[in-house]
C-alpha cells in the first residue's frame, strides 16, 4: 500500500453535504453556506479551466482577504492546481521574479488589484490573466468576461500527496524560495491542532484577520472545510470590529500576532469590556510575545494560547495549552501531536536548557522547496526541517524561542530577512557594505534599520540610498532609517555580526 | 514520497509528556496517571521481550476488560508486535482453531483467564505462554515470573503503516477470517470520530463497557492516547454502575449497545433521574437500533448518536450526529470524513431509496484479511469495501441500515453468523439440512434458533444434537432451541431462504 492512495472526499463538498445550510463564511458584505461556497468553487473552477487552467498548473492568486480569494483556493482544489499565494504588499519588481521564479501559468487577481495584475502580464506576456469578481447582489465569485467550460471533470477526491500550494518565504538566505505545501500537511495541520485546542463543531468559529497569502492565514480556509465550521474573514485587521464580532457573533478562536493583540486589548480597556466566555482560544503566533502582553491578557483572563510555526511547517508546529499560559509564561509550548521536536546544538541533540537551533519532523513539515534541491538538503535532513530558529526546551520539553532564523526581523507579523534588504543596498555601486537589523518599535514589535559603509570617496546620502531601493523593496521591508557608518561589526572570519549592530547607533547618537 | 515514511510519535509517550500528571485510564479498582500506564507499558514491554516477543510477533492476549488488558495493548505497540485479542466467549476449541489460524507466537492472559490459558498452551505445545498480574498495592502490571529485558529497544514512533491488531470475524463466509487492523486505521477512525463528535481535550470521559476484544472497545484503547482524554474501563456492563459514573464521574462519552441502553433507561428511570449535561454523547452501535428506544431517550434528553460500523471500518464508520437523532430517526447517519459510502444495486451504484450492499472506502478501512488473499479480493474490490450488509441511503445521504450480511444476528451485541452454526450442526452424521436464524428476544434483541432436517431413519432428538454442537460453540452462539422439520425453505437454485426459516416456526406450534 502506498501513500498516493490515501485519498479523501473533498472537504468542501463533504461539509456541504453534511451540513448545507450551515454558515460557512461571513464577510461584512455577505454570508454564504457551505452549500453555496461548494457551488460558487465549482462554477469558478470551470471559469478557470476556460482561462486554461489544467490538472498541475500553478495559479498566482493576488487578491486582498475576502470571498474572491477563498472560492478561488477550493477552486483549484476541484481542478487539482497549484496556488500560489502572492504577498500584495511586494512591489512590483518582487512580484514578476516571484511568478518568473514559480512558473506560473496563470494570475488571478481580484478588482482591488487588478491595476497591478495588468501590470505584470505585462511584463510576462505569456501569463494567462483574469479578474475575480463579486457580485453581492447574486451572491457570486465570478471570473470577468470568462464563461464556465461545462465539461470540465471536477475533482471529487484529495489525493493528500497532492502539492495544494507554493508559498514564498525568503528562509534564511534572503532568496525567495517556494515552500512545498501539501493537502497532507494541511490536514495534519489542522488535524494536529484540533487536537490540542479542542473541536466542537456545532459552535465553532474561527475570525481570520491575518493575510490569507501567508499560510497563518490560509491554513485556516482549509480548517474551515476540514472541520465543517464557520469562520468570519476581514480584508484587514481592525481593532473595534474584531472586538464587537469577539462580543457578538460567536467568535470562539481567532488567530493574531502581538500587535494585533495588543490594540484589541486597548480597545476592549477603552471600552471597559471583557471578553464574554465564548472565546475560548487567542491562538497568538508570529514571533515571541512580549512578557506584558501575557501578564495583561493573563489579568484580563483572556485565553491566550502561544504558538510558534514557521511557513514550512504549514503554521502552528509547537502550541502552548491554555492551561499552561502562566506557568509557562514565554514559552511557545509543547508540539502538536503529529510533530517532532528537538534542539541540535553543533550536530548533537541538545540537553534540557541548552540553546539550539529549533528541528521539527512531521507529516505536518514539508518536504522541501520548489525547484532548490540544495536548498532542501540543507535544510532537511531524515526528515528533519532545520528551521535557523533558536531556542531551548525545558526539562518538561516546553520550547521557549531565542532568535528567530538568522536575525529574522518580525515587524506586525511579517517576517523581513536582514540578508534581503542587504543585497538590495549592495547592489547600489557605492555602498562596500550593508547590515541591517531590527529596532524595537512600539507599534509594530520590530521595525528594519540599515547600516552601510560607502566605498572610499563616495558621498552618498541616506536619502538618496533611501530611493534607490524603494523601488524593489515592500514598503514594510524598507529600512526605517538608514545609517552610514565607518565599518560594520564582524567576527575574525568576517562574518556580519548583526546582532552587534544596534551597538553602532549609540556611536551615531554620540556623533 | 512513501507513506511509510509517516512516523507519529507514540501516542502515549506524548499524552505522558503533554500531561504526565492527568489521570488516563480509571477502573473500579485503580486509577493511573498518562505517566504511569506509559511505565508500566514499558516495563512490561521488556517483560513480553524476555518471553520472546519481537517486532511482528502475533500475541494472542485472552483477557476480560481491565488494567492487565490495557497494558499489554501499549506494550506491544512498544515492540512493533501484533495483538490478537481472543473472544472470551468462545469455546476451547474455537480458541485452539484461531491461534493455529493466526499462527500466534505467543499467549498472554490475565488470572481469569489462567486456566483456559494453560489449556490452550497444553493443546498447542510450541505456544509461549504467560500471566498478567495486576498488584493494586504496587500500582503494577507485570508478567508472572518474568523479569525485563533491560536492553530491549523499545519503538518511539508509530509507523502508521504497521499491523497493530489482527481482529477475527466470522464474515460472510461463516468462517473466521483475521481482519488486519493497521495504526492508520486507528488513526484515522480516531480523528474522523472527533471531527464528527467533537474533541474537548480538558473534559472527555470516554466509559468503556464493551469488550475490548471487539474492535467497538479496543478502538477506545486508541482513542484514549491519541486524544489524550481519560478513560474509565469496567469489567463488565452493569446498568445501575455506568448510570452512577455518569452521575458523579464526569462521563462525557459512552459507547453502547442497545441492550445496555434499555437496561440504562430503566435503571435510570427506576431512580427518578436525568442524566447531567456533563454526557455529550451515547454512541449507540451494534446494530440497528429499536425505534421505541430511540424515542425513549429522545423523551428524555439522552444525546443519543446512532453509528454503523465493523471489525474491517475499525468501529465507526458512519455516525448519526445529534442534531439529526430525530429528523432521521432509525437512520445510521453519514459517513465519517475520511469515509466514503456507496450502496450498490447489481454492479451499479443504487440510486437514493434504492436498496443494495453498503459498500465503504478510506484510510480507516482495512486493506484486507490476515493470509486470505480471496476473501479479500472477494470483498474489496478498487479501495471499496462490500461489506454484505444491505441498506440505502436517503436524497441527503442518511444511511439506513436494512440488514446486517447475510443474516446477521446481533445478540447483546455480539455478531452470530448462521453459517457458523449451521456448519456446527451439518458435522453431526445424522443431519441433513440445518437452517439457523434469529429470534427477536427482548433482553438481547435477538437470539440464534436452528432448524434441521435429519436423513432418513434418524430419530435424533433436539437435546442430543444441542449436547453435540454444545463443545464447539461459544454459548452465546448456542441455538436457544433446535427444531427438526421435514425440509428446509430453499430457492429455485437450491439456496437457503433463511428469511423464510421463522414461518416454520409457525407451522411448528400448529402441529
Amino acid at each position: 500500500m502506498n501513500i498516493a492512495e490515501t485519498h479523501l472526499p473533498n472537504w468542501l463538498q463533504r461539509s456541504a453535504d453534511n451540513t448545507p445550510h450551515k454558515i460557512a463564511v461571513s464577510t461584512p458584505e455577505i454570508s454564504w453556506s457551505f452549500t453555496e461556497l461548494n457551488q460558487q468553487a465549482m462554477q469558478l473552477a470551470r471559469q478557470l479551466a476556460t482561462l486554461g487552467v489544467r490538472p498541475g498548473s500553478r495559479v498566482a492568486l493576488l487578491a486582498s482577504n475576502g470571498l474572491p480569494f477563498v472560492v478561488c483556493v477550493h477552486a483549484l482544489m476541484r481542478l487539482g492546481a497549484i496556488l500560489v499565494p502572492l504577498n500584495v504588499r511586494l512591489t512590483l519588481e518582487e512580484q514578476i521574479w516571484l511568478l518568473r521564479d514559480v512558473e506560473a501559468l496563470a494570475l488571478v487577481s481580484d478588482l482591488h488589484y487588478q491595476a497591478r495584475a495588468t501590470e505584470l502580464q505585462r511584463a510576462l506576456p505569456s501569463l494567462l490573466e483574469a479578474t475575480l469578481l463579486l457580485d453581492t447582489t447574486k451572491r457570486q465569485v465570478t471570473l470577468q468576461d470568462i464563461s464556465p467550460d461545462a465539461q470540465t471533470r471536477l475533482i471529487d477526491e484529495i489525493d493528500l500527496e497532492a502539492v495544494q500550494s507554493i508559498m514564498y518565504t525568503s528562509g534564511t538566505t534572503g532568496t525567495p524560495k517556494g515552500v512545498i505545501i501539501t493537502y497532507k500537511m494541511q490536514w495534519w495541520n489542522a488535524l494536529g491542532s484540533a487536537l490540542n485546542l479542542g473541536h466542537h463543531p456545532e459552535d465553532d468559529c474561527w475570525l481570520l484577520c491575518m493575510p490569507l497569502f501567508h499560510i497563518g492565514g490560509l491554513s485556516i480556509l482549509l480548517k474551515n472545510v476540514i472541520y465543517g465550521i464557520r469562520i468570519i474573514v476581514y480584508e484587514k485587521f481592525d481593532a473595534p470590529l474584531v472586538n464587537q464580532a469577539i462580543q457578538s457573533q460567536g467568535v470562539t478562536i481567532i488567530s493574531v500576532v502581538a500587535v494585533m493583540l495588543q490594540r484589541m486589548l486597548a480597545d476592549l480597556d477603552s471600552r471597559q469590556q471583557q471578553y464574554p466566555s465564548t472565546l475560548r482560544c487567542v491562538l497568538l503566533g508570529g514571533g515571541p510575545a512580549p512578557r506584558p502582553l501575557l501578564e495583561a491578557c493573563a489579568q484580563r483572563h483572556v485565553p491566550v494560547v502561544q504558538t510558534y510555526g514557521l511557513t514550512e511547517s504549514c503554521s502552528q508546529a509547537v502550541t502552548l495549552a491554555p492551561g499552561d499560559a502562566l506557568r509557562k509564561l514565554g514559552s511557545a509550548g509543547r508540539p502538536l501531536l503529529p510533530v517532532q521536536l528537538r534542539i541540535m546544538a553543533e550536530d548533537v541533540v541538545a540537553q534540557p536548557q541548552q540553546p539550539g537551533v529549533i528541528c521539527l519532523k512531521g507529516p505536518s513539515i514539508t518536504a522541501g522547496y520548489d525547484h532548490r534541491p540544495d536548498a532542501t538538503a540543507a535544510t532537511i535532513t531524515d526528515g528533519w526541517l532545520a528551521t535557523g530558529d533558536i531556542g531551548y526546551v525545558d526539562e518538561e520539553g516546553y520550547l521557549y524561542v531565542l532568535d528567530r532564523r538568522n536575525d529574522l526581523i518580525i515587524s506586525g507579523g511579517e517576517n523581513i530577512y536582514p540578508a534581503e534588504i542587504e543585497a538590495i543596498l549592495l547592489a547600489h555601486p557605492e555602498v562596500e557594505e550593508a547590515g541591517v537589523c531590527g529596532q524595537a518599535d512600539a507599534q509594530w514589535g520590530q521595525v528594519p534599520i540599515a547600516f552601510v559603509h560607502l566605498h572610499t570617496g563616495s558621498s552618498l546620502s541616506p536619502e538618496t540610498l533611501q530611493a534607490y531601493i524603494t523601488p524593489g523593496l515592500a514598503r514594510y521591508k524598507l529600512p526605517r532609517a538608514i545609517y552610514i557608518v565607518d565599518h560594520l561589526p564582524r567576527n575574525s572570519s568576517g562574518k556580519l555580526l548583526r546582532r552587534e549592530l544596534p551597538a553602532l547607533l549609540d556611536r551615531e547618537r554620540l556623533k
